[in-house]
């Protein structure tokens, strides 16, 4: 199965990445944009076929090493391949 | 309009992050992972009303800023506010 998992920073956690292309959004001459917030996307192949057992494993993944849940948010889709 | 951005690595572009991450998964237990490739998430939130001018200058902001084209396709999505 195929993992698409979304990556983010918690609301309230400062991303001066995110400031960063919003500054230079608008130095483009991009008007009207507001709170951009950088995160990550991963996607992988999971060899296990069972969509339950599919979703515990990212899910573990995600908690021991994709994202820090201090300050992060994960959420994924899981497809067939 | 909130737009929801993913910038990927083409196919055949060298992603050793994605491969660090792949090994990392790997001592930690996770078998049978395979394929991880790691993209930029985006989210932002444009002033622009009209579904139609807000894909068209999305899809500017990602040639122009977010995106670098020669090795990486964007896409995204839009939800009304």
């Amino acid at each position: 199965m195929k993992a698409r998992i979304k990556i983010t920073l918690k609301s309230g956690v400062l991303d001066p990445q995110g400031k960063a292309i919003e500054h230079a959004l608008g130095g483009l001459g991009f008007d009207g944009i507001e709170g951009v917030r950088q995160g990550k996307y991963i996607e992988l192949e999971l060899a296990e076929t069972n969509p339950e057992a599919a979703k515990a494993q990212v899910k573990e993944m995600c908690k021991q090493l994709l994202a820090n849940t201090v300050i992060e948010n994960y959420s994924f889709e899981l497809e067939e391949a």
